[in-house]
Formats: structure tokens, C-alpha cells, sequence
């Protein structure tokens, strides 16, 4: 047991390797790396240059290479990509799960996919490879493998494990064996457990499970991903409308996209506009987070035109200007949080939802608590602090106003956008600060102006 | 094929239902339930009040209900728990896997626990339980369950099998055979499919794969989701110091994980202090945001005194009051992007990363890029709407300034609060925004100040 641990990279490590490659001492390269998890291969490559990763891609057996690149990042393998001609990467998608295939191939120019598809030796991957390019990226048909093991309800186990010893060369993982009609159609599905501990003579009919949960070809992939998670899948069967067995999405797949919505959604909260992280380049960087700056540039800009309405109130009474920070960041706060919370009820889809009604009533009672404390201690501590009484009313009436509304806001917008088919981790971003913002100016000295001159 | 697609829910299904439960049918639950998915029926009882529920848990068969209960979110739960006798909580447990056992025994009263287990009727499960209970519940040995298969080394292929029959029965998946020595010390795994493929009278010893990644028992929650996510495992061993296998942490279990994480991270950017749902009472979810609307008051409160001490420039310049929230809002934004960019890159904990220099440096020139660009825009608007050219050139230099600062601050918080071991999401919510709140004002009335008065 060499390698029980995971596999530590050590700066020397990388050196030797580099020096390797410099002498071309592919003997060294090949020894070096054998045992050693694709994945922590695609770790090394990150820190070498292209041409060293491409020399120790060509050294390594063609069924590593592939690993090795489909373990990398999408952005940093389609710069490796460029660096093989059609040919190479034909041998090295031979070696790949069909859609991890088709992953690569969407990555290719268009004009390389169709002949790296005809250069393909096993022309039965060539065939399944072209069946899912057909489906959107992100719909069950785009996540799915056409690699599986299924068997036919007549047959024996005896027939099955024999099929399983065919088919099984071309299946990494097995999970279970789907069971099929004559016509393909899903009827059920038999663990490998039970095949195993069966007797030879048993009939698979007699022994498979008929309730047996799929997927349709066009199911979004947050669903599947919540399905699979709800039921404690290791791998769920996709069919299509008539119910033919098409393909089985395996759970690394769904746990991939788990964590990539939680990251669209982090970066959407934060207001950056594209799917961007802190190796990219800094003008990457600035593009993806320029477009939400500028949008709060001008509801700032915007505000700056609101107050200056009220000139004359701030002349006459300078110290209302004090409270705009505390006025705002309090809209955004209570915007933030309620967008928030909805967006987890979003997540976790509840097969019944409270109408909207009784949400919004539990919002707003919510909102009246946390308005009445904070409005609350702002006065309290306002009076201490020997600030003019109509000012502190002003400013207190202004923040319970403001709790309430921003609470509002934050629960209707991500529920709006939801329904209107945008993701609505938006709302929970500067999008709501930014409208809060505005919105809590406009409480604030429209209740000044109303206290003062009435 | 009864149920292949996902099971529906109707509200006249649950009228049925909720009526067959006041007429005591048990015999009409009881074929209503047959078949249905537990994870579904767990959804069913959201719907029901508690005493609807246990009723109908009573109904179902042990196996069952035990199911139900395992799948029901914990605050749910713990309720549900309520209304059950020891015994009755014990002949549940004994039809679950030890890790869902124990989560349950751990969401019982201190003074039931032990009794629960001694009312275990199977005996070895109770020892496993306790051996479970040792570990925390967010490290490896919490997450593990001590149901697995393994194989002696030394063991032909017909031998293990027999020996997968025997304890088959209380392993539902079984993924991998492990593979260990007399000493029950991990030397690698063999697949099932492998031993599936293989000649009954083949050696484990010359089929086994030795390369088997395994974790240590103390290891964190997030640490082994990022092994198991990285090298696409479904299950993985878990060791103690001296190599032996102590158990098994299974997929679905680190869905559960990454699920929960991601849902902490948004709580914490939203300045959630407590895990909260929609559907909690009124008090908690106003208990949960109180904190942070308080921090960001009193934040908000200190601003006013801040701005206090410049209250001859507003009187003077009544119109610096208008670019207040532009400059808090600028600085807010741009130190939660560059706080939400350094949580990813730890989330995706990069094994070589890059050097605190390097990193700001980036950081830095991302700034300056996007500190230009708003800080022109502005100065181009504000000439041209006939604002104050003196102003315009406070306020831009201000702007700009405070864009540096803010990425400064949203970058090197988060990297000081993960060295802290505090979660560093905390970094991109609301003290963020409160911090730079604060700083955004202190820079603009400075550079008022100084340029008026200079």
C-alpha cells in the first residue's frame, strides 16, 4: 500500500520533474508519475508551462493523458487542446467515458469536431458521442454516459453476469444493471449485490426491482441534482419520452454541478458577471467585475441627484446628512437577508409552497420585530448622545420604514426573477443593495421633509 | 414499471390520507404508502401535524419508518423524536446504517441516549454506535459508517465471496471490496466488478489494487468532500493513525456535506447568524438577523459621528453630502467581489498558492483598472450635469481611493479570518460592507477636507 494517503506535491518534486523535461529524460518523467492519480497529475501540469505539459502528456500512456486532461479545468484545457492536432485528441477521447467526450469535444473549434469524431477508432464511441451532442449542456441527455450495463428481463443471471463480463470492459463503475424489455424500454433495475449473491439459474424477472426512479433526457440539471440527492442515487438511469433507456448519469457528474451552482451563485451575490477566479488575468478579472460597479456607480450618481432635491433641508439642518450611511446600509442589510432566505427556499424546493400571502405576512412580522429594535436603540442612543428630538424621531421612523420596505423588496425580487426564468441568487446581490439604497433615501427625506415643514 | 418517473404529490392525495388517518384505516395508509420511496413519505408527514405523523409512522413497518425518520431534516425531527419511547427509538436505529444511527442518538437528550442503546437488539451495531460517538460529527470518524465489505488478503476469490454473502446482508451498497491484512491494517480495495469478472480460485493478493486513497479518521468534513470530489470517489475508507480500517464514508453523505457548506457560505455573505430556513417561526428568523442589522447600526451610527466632525464642510459645501452613498456603495461592492474571489480560491484549495505579494499585486492592478474607469465616469458626469469642478475631483479621488482600499481589505480579510480558522465567508457579508462603509466616509471627507482647505 504505497499510496494510501493522498498524493503530498513538493516544490522539489517539481523541480526534478522540470529538469526531467528540459533533458528530455522521458525514462525519469515515466517512472516519476506511474502510479500516481490522474488528478494529481492534471494538479502538476497547472504549475508547468504548455509545452512542458504537452511533453509530459506525449510521454504518458494514452489512457493517462486522457484522465490527465479530463481532470482539468475547462478554461486551462482548451489552451492544452490547442496543442494536439486532431488526431491525438481522437486517440485520447477513445480512452474516455462518452461524456466526458463529448465535454471535450464541445470545447473544440467547430470545425475540428466532426473530423476528431470520424478519426475516432471505436466507431461505437464515434456513434454515442454523436447521439449526445444532440442535447443541451445542461439537461440530463448533456450530462448523461451512454456507457452502462443493462440486461434483458428474460434472461438468467447466468446470462447476465456473462453479458456484465461483455459489457463491463467498457464501464468504469457499475452501480447497477438496468433491465430492459425487448424494445428497450426501462423496466427496473437489479443491484450488482443481489446479481452476485443470486444463483446462476434464477431469472433476472424474478429478481429485479420494477420501482426503479429515471430521469427524462430534457430534465434540467438542478433537478437531477436535487432528485439524486433527495433519494440517495449513486447513478440514476436516463430515458426518453417513450421511456427507452438512453443513458445513466453517475453522482461525480451531479456533485460537479452542485458545486458549480454554488459557485455561480456566490458570484452572483457578489456581483461578478462572469465565471471568473483568482489565477485568471487581470483584465479577466476587472471585465467580470466592472458591470455590477458601474450599475452601483450610477444608483449612486442617481442618489447624489435624489439628495441634492433636498439641499435646502441639509443647509438648514446639516446634521441629517450623518445618518445617509446608516439609512442605506440598513436597507441593504435587511434586503440581503431577506433575498437570502428565499433563495435557500428556492434551493430546496418545497413540493408545497406557502402561498404568497402567508409568506409575505411572516416577512413583514419578521421585519416589524427587527424594525422596532433597531429604530429602538438608533433613538435611544440618539437622545443619549444629545442629537436634536425631531432629528432622532426622523431618522428612527426612516429606518423602521426602511426595514420594512427593503424586507419586502428582497423577498418579492429573487420570487419574481425565479418566476421570470433569471437565477435569482441576482437578487441577493448589488442589484438589491443598489435599489435599496435608493429606496431608503427616498424614505428618509421624504420623512424629514414631512417632520420639518409640517 | 410502476413508478420510474419521481413520485408526485397531489393535495387530494393528502386529503385521502389525512382522512383515512381520523378513521384509523390503517389497512387504506398502509397500501397507499406501499412502494412509495421513503424520502417521498418524509415529504408526505412535512405536510402533517406531528400526531398525524406518528400515527402514520406506526402503521409503516419498522424498516420503513426508520427510513422516513433518517430522511426528515433535523429540526423536524428532533420533534418528531419527541413523541417516541426509548424502545421504540431503539427498534428504529437497529434497521438504519451506524453513521445515520448515530446522528440520531445525537440529536436525543443526554439522559436517553445510553438507554437507546442498550435497548439495541443487535448487539454489534450498539458497539458500533458507541465506537462512532467518539468522533466529532464534522470529521471523518463522524461521517463514517462502520458497515462496509471487506476481504483478508490472503483469501481466494471464492472465499470472499462467500464472505460478501455473509455480510452483504447488512451493507446496502457495496462499492468497493477493502481489502486488509490479519491485522486488519488496509492494503487496498478490489472492485466488485473485478472480483465479479474473476476465476473463483483467483487470489485476492493478485487482484487487489493497492493504490486505494483513504482518509484518516480525524480528518474535516470539508477536506474529505474535497479528496472524494476530486478524484470522483463513491466511497471512500477511512484509517485511524496506525493504517487500520476503521470504516467507510459513502457519497451521498458528502452530497449532504457540500450542500449544508454551500448553504452556511450564503447565510454567513447574507449576515444570517443562525441556520434558518423560511419556514421557522417568526422568532427565530428575527433572532438569527438581529445580530448582524445590530453590528451594521451601530456601524451606521458610528458613520454619523464620523461625519459630525466635518459638519462646517457640509455647511460650507452642502453638496458633499450628496455622494455619501455613492462612495459607501462603491466601497461595499468592491470589497465584497474581492472577498467572494478569495473564498472560491479557498474553496478550491489550490495545492501551490501563488505568494501573499503576488496576490496583491493582482489584486492591486485589478483595482487601479476598475478604480479608473469609475473614477473617470464619474468626473465625466459630474462636469458635465455642471457639478462643482472641485468637487468633481474630491469625489473621483475619493472614489478611486477608496476602490484600492476596499480590495485591499475584502482580500486580505478573508485570508486572515481561514488562517484564524473563522469562516472566511463571514468576510464577504455584511462586515464587510460595514467596514467599508466606515472607510469609504473616513477617505472622502479626508480628501474633502484636504483639498478644500489646502
Amino acid at each position: 500500500m504505497e499510496n494510501v494517503e493522498q498524493f503530498e506535491l513538493s516544490k522539489e518534486y517539481l523541480e526534478k520533474l522540470q529538469q526531467a523535461i528540459k533533458e528530455l529524460d522521458d525514462v525519469f518523467i515515466k517512472n516519476t508519475l506511474e502510479g500516481i492519480n490522474p488528478a494529481d497529475i492534471s494538479t502538476i501540469l497547472l504549475e508547468f508551462s504548455t509545452d512542458e505539459s504537452k511533453y509530459v502528456l506525449d510521454v504518458l500512456e494514452n489512457e493517462v493523458s486522457a484522465e490527465v486532461i479530463n481532470d482539468l479545468d475547462e478554461d486551462i484545457r482548451s489552451k492544452f487542446l490547442k496543442t494536439f492536432d486532431n488526431r491525438q485528441i481522437s486517440v485520447m477521447l477513445n480512452e474516455l467515458d462518452s461524456d466526458d467526450a463529448v465535454d471535450i469535444i464541445n470545447e473544440l473549434p467547430l470545425k475540428d469536431r466532426e473530423e476528431v469524431i470520424a478519426l475516432l477508432e471505436n466507431k461505437e464511441k464515434a456513434k454515442n458521442i454523436l447521439d449526445l451532442l444532440r442535447y443541451e449542456e445542461d439537461v440530463a441527455g448533456g450530462l448523461m454516459a451512454k456507457e452502462l450495463i443493462k440486461a434483458n428481463v428474460n434472461w438468467s443471471v447466468k446470462q447476465c453476469i456473462e453479458e456484465i463480463r461483455r459489457q463491463a470492459e467498457n464501464v468504469e463503475k457499475i452501480y447497477s444493471v438496468y433491465v430492459v424489455d425487448d424494445q428497450n424500454i426501462l423496466l427496473g433495475r437489479a443491484s450488482l449485490k443481489r446479481i452476485i449473491l443470486a444463483d446462476d439459474h434464477v431469472q433476472i424477472k424474478d429478481l429485479y426491482d420494477d420501482e426503479v426512479i429515471s430521469v427524462e433526457t430534457y430534465m434540467d440539471e438542478v433537478d437531477v441534482a436535487e432528485i439524486m440527492r433527495k433519494y440517495d442515487l449513486d447513478a440514476v438511469p436516463v430515458v426518453n419520452v417513450q421511456g427507452k433507456l438512453m443513458g445513466r448519469i453517475t453522482i461525480d457528474d451531479i456533485v460537479d454541478v452542485i458545486t458549480e451552482l454554488a459557485e455561480e451563485e456566490r458570484q452572483m451575490m457578489a456581483g461578478i458577471s462572469e465565471d471568473v477566479e483568482e489565477a485568471d488575468s487581470v483584465w479577466m478579472l476587472t471585465r467580470a467585475r466592472l458591470p455590477w460597479l458601474i450599475i452601483g456607480m450610477f444608483g449612486g450618481l442617481l442618489g447624489a441627484q435624489f439628495i441634492g432635491v433636498f439641499e435646502e433641508d441639509i443647509l438648514l439642518v446639516p446634521a441629517m446628512a450623518f445618518f445617509i450611511p446608516l439609512i442605506t446600509a440598513t436597507g441593504g442589510n435587511v434586503g440581503i437577508q431577506s433575498s437570502s432566505i428565499v433563495l435557500q427556499s428556492i434551493a430546496n424546493k418545497s413540493v408545497f409552497d406557502d402561498s404568497f400571502l402567508k409568506r409575505i405576512t411572516k416577512v413583514l412580522l419578521v421585519a416589524i420585530l427587527n424594525g422596532i429594535v433597531i429604530a429602538g436603540i438608533v433613538m435611544g442612543l440618539n437622545l443619549i448622545l444629545g442629537q436634536e428630538v425631531r432629528l432622532s424621531i426622523v431618522v428612527s421612523v426612516a429606518l423602521f420604514t426602511v426595514v420594512l420596505l427593503a424586507s419586502f423588496m428582497g423577498t418579492v425580487t429573487p420570487l419574481v426573477l425565479d418566476r421570470l426564468g433569471i437565477n435569482p441568487a441576482l437578487a441577493a446581490g448589488p442589484f438589491i443593495t443598489t435599489a435599496n439604497d435608493l429606496l431608503g433615501l427616498l424614505i428618509y427625506f421624504s420623512v424629514a421633509h414631512l417632520l420639518y415643514y409640517s
